[in-house]
Formats: C-alpha cells, sequence, structure tokens
C-alpha cells in the first residue's frame, strides 16, 4: 500500500546525511566530552560544530546555544529558570492560549505555586496582538513567553513586535520557535528576543534533542542540576551523536531555507485548493498571510476528525487532529479553542503537515481518499442525525 | 599507537548489536509515538519492549520505567518531585557526602530555597551507615536518597539495610543506581527502594537517555511538564531510537549480568595485584569486598594525578582523574575528601576503570606505561622539592 506521511509537525524522519554523520559517535567517537584525554576532545569538538551550526541557522553566537533534552526542556528551563532568577523583582508571566502544552502546563504548575500568569487571547486566525501583551504588563512581570509559529494552525505570530513592548518595559522575552525553526526565517538579533526553544526532530534531526538560545546577560538559574556539562548551565552527560545529528540538521536546513519554504508554499497551496475544490462545507483555519508553509489546518463540517484520521489511516495517510501531544487525549484543541472555532467544528479538524519528502502524488493521493472518506462520513452523519443518534 | 579505553564509568561505546537495532528508527520508523497512525503505534510499540526489557533488568514492572533524558535529570525529578509532592508532610531529606553531582548540586540549590539536607559521612571505605542514616532522620524527613554505587571509588553502599531504614521511618527512598546497572545485581523488591535513577550510556546504550525507575504508589510531582508521554508524567517527545538503544543494551546487559562481573573482577584484581607489584607508594580507595567489578581507584603517592592522566593520554590510554563530571573542574574529589583521603594524596589519584572491551593485554600495556610515567614524575617532583620549586 502506498504510505503518505503528513504529520511533519509532529516529528520529521532523520536525513540521511544526518545520520550518517551521526553514526560514527555511537560507536566509534564515543567518548565523554567532559573528559580530558584525545578522545574526549573530539567529542568536545564534534559539540561545538554542531553548537555554532545551531547557532548559523539562527544568527546567534555558539555561547549562546545551550543544548538539552527536548523542546519540552527547553521550554520548561525558560520559564522555570526566568522565574526564579528573577524572583525579587516580581512573579507574574505572561503567555498566550494558543502555546505548546509545554508552556501552558508549566505556567499551570507554576500558577498552584505562587506564580501569577496572565494568558493572551487571539484573534480569530491566531494572531497575538502587540497591544494587548503591552496592556497586560505590570510592575511584577518578569516573563513573556510566546511561541513563534504555533504548532496547530501554524499562525506565525508578529514576534519582533511582540518582543519590542516587552523589551520597552524591561521584560524578558521568550518565544518557542520549535515550529519555527527551519520553516521560516529566524534571526534572534533581529527579533530582539532573550530566549528561544529549538528541537531537533522537527527538522530532520533525531529526537531527544533541543536547544535553549540565551542571550548573553540574561539572567536564568539553572533547570537542570549536576555537573559542569553545557558552559555549567545544564547538567548531565550531553547527547552526543543526537546534537551532532541537530548540528547537521540545522545546517542542512540553513542551506535549503528558501527552497523549503517556496516548495512547501507551493504544495500547500495546491493541496488546500484541491481540497476546497472538491469538498463541499470545508473552512481553512488560521492565517493565510501568517503561516507556517507546510500546514494546512482543516475543518470538515459535521463530521468526527477521529474518523477521518482512522480511514485516513486505513488508507496509509497518516495526519492528526490537533497537535501530536495531545492527540492521545482527546480533548478539544485549545488553540482552534481560543481561536473562536466552535467545537462541533473543532471536532472536524485535521491538521496535514507537509515536509520534504511531500510530493505532489501524495497531496493527489490524499485528496482523493479525503472525497471518498468524507462523502462517506457525511451519509453516515446524516442518517445518524435523522435517527436522533 | 595503541589505544587503551579505561575510563568506562564515564561513558562506554554503544555496542554493535544496541547500534543495529536503534539504527531504523531514525530514518525509517520514526513516527512520533503520541500520534494515532499505523507508524505512531509501531513506535509505541518499540518503546513498550524498551522500557520491559529495562524493568526486567531490575525486576520492576515496566509501568514503573519512566524515561527521561538522563540519568542526571533522572536524579532531578526523584529529588525536586518528591520533595514537591511531600512539601505539607515536611522540607527535610537526606543524602551523603559522597553523591554524585546530580544529587549534590540540587540539594545544594534547594537548600537555598527553604529545603533543610542533611549529607552522611561515610567511612574510609567510602560506606555509609544505615545507623547514621537512623539518626538523621527527623519528623520533616520526606526523602533519603543514597547512591547504590559510587562513580569514583566504586564503593556498594548497603541499599537494602539503608532503605529498611527509610521505610520504618516512612520515608521515601530513592537511589542513584547510575553506576550499579549492569554492574552488580539489581531487584528493587528485594532493595525495597521507592525510586532508582538510570542511565543508558553506561551500559553500552546510547548516550541522551535515562530512566526514572518509580515504584507503584510513590507520590511524586512531575519535573518536566508539557505533552501526555510517558503516562502523563515526563514531557517531551520520546527519544525514540534512544530509548530502543536502551532497551536493547539493557537486555544484553542482563543476560551477560554473571559473566560480565565474573570477568571484570578479575581483570580488576589482576590489574590492582600488577600495579600494587610494580609500583611504590600506591594506596587503592574504597573497599575491596563491596566494589565495582570494574573500578580500580588509585593513589600514587608523591605526584599529581593530572600529569599521569596527559602522560598516559599521550600513550594513547584513556583514564580519569575522579569522575569524568567534575574532572574539568579540577576541584579535589569531593568523594575522597569524605573518605579522609588528605588533600595531597587526592591529588594523586586516578581512577582507572574497565569494560567489556577491556583486555589483559589492554592492562599489561597500561602497567608497563605507568612503571615508567611513575618513575619519571617522581624524579622531577624530588628535584623539584630539592630546589624548593
Amino acid at each position: 500500500m502506498k504510505e503518505v506521511y503528513l504529520d511533519y509537525s509532529a516529528t520529521t524522519p532523520v536525513k540521511k546525511e544526518v545520520f550518517e554523520e551521526m553514526a560514527p559517535y555511537f560507536t566509534e567517537h564515543f567518548g565523554n566530552p567532559s573528559s580530558l584525554y584525545k578522545i574526549a576532545s573530539e567529542s568536545k569538538e564534534a559539540l561545538n560544530l554542531a553548537r555554532k551550526r545551531l547557532a548559523d541557522l539562527i544568527n546567534a553566537s555558539p555561547e549562546e546555544i545551550f543544548f538539552t533534552g527536548s523542546g519540552t526542556e527547553a521550554d520548561n528551563w525558560a520559564v522555570f529558570g526566568t522565574l526564579d532568577a528573577m524572583k525579587k523583582k516580581g512573579n507574574h508571566m505572561i503567555t498566550s492560549s494558543i502555546e505548546h502544552h509545554a508552556i501552558m502546563h508549566t505556567a499551570q504548575y507554576l500558577m498552584k505555586r505562587g506564580i501569577d500568569a496572565t494568558f493572551l487571547s487571539v484573534d480569530k486566525e491566531g494572531i497575538i496582538s502587540p497591544a494587548e501583551l503591552e496592556k497586560s504588563i505590570n510592575d511584577k512581570t518578569v516573563l513573556v513567553s510566546l511561541m513563534m509559529v504555533n504548532n496547530e494552525v501554524g499562525s506565525i505570530e508578529p514576534i519582533k513586535e511582540l518582543a519590542l513592548v516587552a523589551k520597552k518595559h524591561g521584560v524578558l522575552f521568550h518565544t518557542d520557535a520549535v515550529q519555527a525553526l527551519g520553516n521560516v526565517p529566524i534571526d534572534v538579533k533581529e527579533l530582539g528576543v532573550d530566549m528561544m526553544s529549538l528541537s531537533s526532530h522537527k527538522i530532520y534531526g533525531p529526537k531527544g534533542v533541543g536547544a535553549l538560545y540565551i542571550r548573553k546577560g540574561v539572567r536564568i538559574s539553572n533547570f537542570v542540576h549536576g555537573g559542569a556539562q553545557e558552559n555549567k548551565k545544564r547538567a548531565g552527560t550531553e547527547n552526543l551523536a543526537g546534537i551532532v545529528g541537530f548540528g547537521k540538521a540545522a545546517e542542512l536546513a540553513n542551506k535549503n531555507l528558501t527552497d523549503h519554504i517556496n516548495r512547501l508554499t507551493e504544495l500547500r497551496n495546491y493541496f488546500i485548493d484541491r481540497v476546497k475544490g472538491s469538498i463541499k462545507d470545508v473552512n481553512i483555519n488560521g492565517s493565510m498571510d501568517h503561516r507556517h508553509p507546510g500546514n494546512a489546518n482543516i475543518t470538515f463540517n459535521y463530521i468526527e476528525g477521529e474518523a477521518i484520521l482512522l480511514l485516513l489511516n486505513e488508507k496509509g495517510i497518516y495526519v492528526s487532529t490537533g497537535s501530536a501531544c495531545s492527540s492521545a487525549s482527546l480533548s478539544p484543541s485549545h488553540v482552534l479553542a481560543a481561536m473562536g472555532v466552535p467545537v462541533e467544528m473543532i471536532h472536524g479538524t485535521i491538521r496535514f503537515t507537509m515536509g520534504d519528502f511531500t510530493t505532489k502524488e501524495d497531496l493527489d493521493y490524499t485528496v482523493e481518499a479525503l472525497k471518498e472518506i468524507i462523502t462517506k462520513l457525511r451519509e453516515v452523519s446524516s442518517v445518524s442525525e435523522e435517527k436522533g443518534w
């Protein structure tokens, strides 16, 4: 059976060139980078090259990149670390109602422990307003954390404007750029952000590696305590091969960025046009002007996304309802809810996300499958309705 | 040049069988285990097999194993998580003066934030006393965290007796078993521990993966917040290939445990005997009766360990002074200090740790190199002394 993977925002396969660069660091060049002998210095050099490559992708300095075990850990660190370091100044953080759970749940955990958090609303396209941010800042505010690209609807937030508001009020600004990395141009200096979370497995690198960019001069406590790794800021033996892979993936992303964006934008628009042209009563959620190039978040009215997902799966097509992280929970998307999408429409929503191995043929196959599946499900659904099920 | 790796306690190479089992999970079987489609369920199954294999190695149930990004993260989680969950009961923890920095620095961080910590002393062999533990418990004590095998001198602690004391007083017991795993038999039920930290890269698995065993029923807050991974207890997309590797390494360790221990013990004793027989004024630190089978921690009186390390490195022999984690800091080993080793002797100490690829020839080569190096350094040292350098 043909297999079509359309869940690149959940995770990406590791590219061949990335895997080949990582492989020797498992069995052969395995020295602990913290040790002092020859094979250890080779490992240290490999870490530094990866750090340089990732820094180059976001226009940071290598010494501003700190590797973590995931984008989620980077998010946790940014929040816990700054709130701890700045606790004499205040206990208020501002985030949004469409953040990834790595920020949302961290904020909620801290709210039970003396932290005050404001969750900014978004407009119907999922965009956060700098004016609303400004109104929410008070003299206890120490951190603003707003994502760069939303993981469900792909909206690209006005980070530069938002960071400027924070800066004006002397408040630290963190952005979760896990979905942005490799999919939109990123320049931390141009954006004016203080911290940025990154993840390897969304850019064709391995799972289990993330990073936090921390601008030189930012005060932040450590999150994972122990050995002196990562310039004494993040303890634990480095995921050597994983970091090497992340570095290679960053280098490739940097080299291919424009082509990648253009190619994905074309495929995504082609797919959306074909779906709209072949299936009635569909809505595209999120902004079309400020959007992740590979994201199509589509509501199929009157039916359940779960059912669509399962029938697509039977045809070898892999997509997601909402984000992968919450898909197992079956609770309706907090992102679509924040955008004002009615709950019955949220339930009929599928996220299609495309990547470097997606072809036009994959999308044609998916559109044909969708036509058949949606027709079938709507027949069942209208029968159910008539029968009062 | 011949290369002899004698720093297995710092890290191990990934075994070929482990690498081969991991490899397909990077490029081919890359589905996010949290998703709901076919390639995601395959990933989920791979995670579950790894969980089973690791559980089998320590006689736990698979649902008591929670994967983390490192042994250090597991240590941090155990401490932060239980102190947070038990804060209504008390704010006192007990640990020892020979713990890994992952515990020491976590305790020190928390001491500045309202936690009271007691650091138990050890005897001259590096052994912790159950009687001393009992005396340190008070009505505010909520956690005892004591390591199973020390990473520097290899002392095996009386965990069963220590855990029994904690249990008697209704206090949770955590053990850092990072150095113990795969090197001594572990049975969590027999030991009676509530939590145990584990790491993959010390047992011929990949770096960047650890685990925390949490006995069913233990109250512990989450440490990394976000998605619903690891049964909603540890957020972040799972390090799929890394976990598969950890699982395979655990399976191999389980299968080879007795042979591994016997072989290493023989090699280690052979090495110690040869060193003692060929070089004057050496001391073996730590217990010979209760010791990691591959650990030889040796003080060469009158000289600097750093110098020995560098000269051994020139001969392709890779060892460590103290633990790898603190080697870059050059501060004298807190473990040897706690055992009462005088500071000038601490500086002359080298840790040799052997593993599955160590041969008798490697050790003979090392002894010959040591004889030459120690003689040379002692000549320099006595000349320096005469000249008043």
